[in-house]
């Protein structure tokens, strides 16, 4: 099916993917006195001395704000937040199909931290929480740690937070295949943007012995590189990457147990995993064409590799985890979803694999399971 | 029946009275990948280079943001965002029942201008329209004047434009039923808010030979009078008001036409209305409890009385007018209302009240007319 052409008919026949609708009727003028003029008022009196029951009477409880200024959106870049729209109206579609939530999309034009964290704080008492999408490194951080520091709701980068869950998921279960131990392996992950950060974050909080090799596009980072930025530097100085080891991906690659790319396509050759250790493990995550593909990587001895495909096997897809996480913060009342919360979560998704395989590492994103599973342990 | 006590049970059992829905179902992996990854890239793409067609594609063209501080909510005055999203849910539902548009409630927590404009500026790419709701006088003013400068979406402040549209029209009917001329009235505004100063430009537009005498809760607004904020000296300033008649409201009345109150409860006692001239038209607009009870008035000789309220005759009420003015704003792809658009819109209203009576001199909330007939001379 040639999904671009379709989606662009269905975008256009519905004027867009979502809609707002009445919870009930207002047909007569009773109705109308209760939910608007004069019952409203008494609600607005209750909420005006009780603050804290504003869950209890409005939406916000069971309401998401989806929010981009659509400087880094799928594998398009800094399009806009006019083009984001579309990317933000689906994620709403996911939230509400898959959990249950209200969702709406908001796309800012306004690009600096200061800007976006005042609009967002200035805007917060709408929503329960707030899902940060498509917002480009370095900036995303500063915002989300900015706005996790100033406001009482959740805060959760997915592109940063949902691909580190659902990866170390694949991993936990990549390590059943195989027989590895993820604190023994040599992991080399490949862009050190958003996701590669909170992959590797996540990976070290799961596994602190697990030695990681951070590669940007101008190669390893290491003690010996000067042009790096306050992201990439905290990779070093926190211990979270190895310091020591220099050159490109290629001299990265020698004897590594496990790739991880969030970076562009067809960067891997059949002779890369050639030189990788035994049993190697490629998740090949750039969107929609991965790092290498999984037919040559397979041919080359890779024993699992994952992508962020539908149409292949172990699909690293964020929607396996935000839905959940999103439905047990909101529904437990969290304020901050932490790193116990990722790694709790992260364990759920690998546990209903009940007899993982080389091509069965990540439930399916339509595994009914899922959301219970995952929100139990957000709490 | 008590509108306050089921109005309190209604909004705790359904938490909330809008929510936001899919327009197709996302039961199929075809699905996900048409209106999420990888499909719906081929849309911003599209968007990336045509931002123009962005309604085309997304839910904007038909969503409005319906935007408080909570500044000023109801009579109930500053009860900050929480407690004013109520009232904002509400109207939400209002324009989804009445005109088919998509609303979002919007609440801020900030408070200046400055801060309101650069939230609303930095989120419209959202949303094809804005609706302002309850944000006090005169903060109201600046707030909307900066932004329909500053963006090229609908900008409406409902509590200001919405309440002078339906008073107009009304009053374009109780000249019919009274005889009298507009133009040739002595008007009493007491109350010079948001609604009162919007009431007052208006009618002037309408008809500018009528006298109109404009109070506020210290008297009435003189050449004389050395405690005028901005918006009442520019009453003055642009010869809106009379600025030679000295008083308070007693004073005010003798002899006038016409007394309308957007101000506070029974402010008005019979002997006022005795002081009239013949036939008195009063719009009592305080809500709940109007400046005098219509029972009251009429005893004490007025002809024509309208409130707030649905359960008096001749309801001036917001809802008459901006469901179908975001509707032919949205549908005809206005980029500004402007005077000549609420002028046509009290035209249009006034019309549909074939033969008008002391008791209907405006159509009903109910009115199935009311939303194409106006949604037609927005254009």
């Amino acid at each position: 099916m040639d999904y671009n052409e379709i989606a662009l008919k269905k975008h256009r026949e519905l004027k867009g993917k979502i809609s707002t609708e009445l919870k009930d009727t207002l047909d007569t003028k009773d109705q109308l006195s209760i939910y608007y003029s004069p019952g409203v008022g008494a609600v607005s009196s209750h909420l005006a001395k009780h603050p804290e029951d504003t869950r209890d009477y409005t939406w916000t409880g069971n309401t998401v704000a989806v929010i981009s200024d659509g400087s880094a959106v799928l594998g398009l870049g800094n399009i806009g937040p006019e083009a984001a729209l579309p990317v933000m109206e689906g994620k709403c579609m996911l939230f509400k199909h898959f959990a249950g939530i209200n969702a709406i999309p908001i796309v800012l034009n306004v690009h600096t931290a200061d800007e976006i964290v005042a609009t967002i704080k200035a805007l917060s008492p709408t929503i329960g929480a707030i899902n940060l999408e498509d917002i480009a490194a370095p900036l995303c951080f500063e915002v989300e740690d900015r706005l996790k520091a100033e406001l009482s709701i959740p805060i959760f980068h997915d592109d940063q937070h949902g691909t580190a869950v659902v990866a170390l998921a694949g991993l936990i279960n990549a390590m059943k295949v195989t027989g590895k131990d993820l604190g023994s392996c040599r992991i080399v992950v490949n862009g050190v943007g958003a996701a590669g950060v909170a992959i590797i974050k996540l990976i070290k909080l799961y596994s602190p012995e697990a030695i990681i090799i951070g590669l940007d596009s101008k190669g390893i980072i290491s003690g010996n590189r000067t042009d790096l930025n306050a992201s990439k530097s905290m990779l070093l100085t926190q211990d979270l990457i190895a310091s020591d080891v220099n050159g490109v991906l290629e001299d990265s690659l020698i004897n590594a147990d496990i790739f991880i790319g969030v970076s562009q396509a067809n960067l891997l050759e059949a002779k890369h995993i050639e030189s990788m250790s035994k049993d190697p493990i490629i998740f090949g995550l750039a969107n929609p064409i991965p790092e290498i593909m999984p037919d040559i990587a397979k041919s080359a001895g890779a024993k699992i590799v994952a992508t962020g495909r539908s149409d292949f096997p172990n699909q690293v897809n964020n929607a396996v985890a935000f839905p959940g996480i999103f439905r047990g913060a909101l529904d437990n009342g969290v304020r901050k979803i932490t790193d116990n919360h990722k790694l709790a979560a992260a364990r759920a998704i690998a546990s209903l694999v009940e007899n993982p395989t080389e091509d069965t590492i990540i439930p399916s994103v339509m595994d009914e399971r899922l959301v219970p599973s995952i929100a139990k342990v957000i709490a």
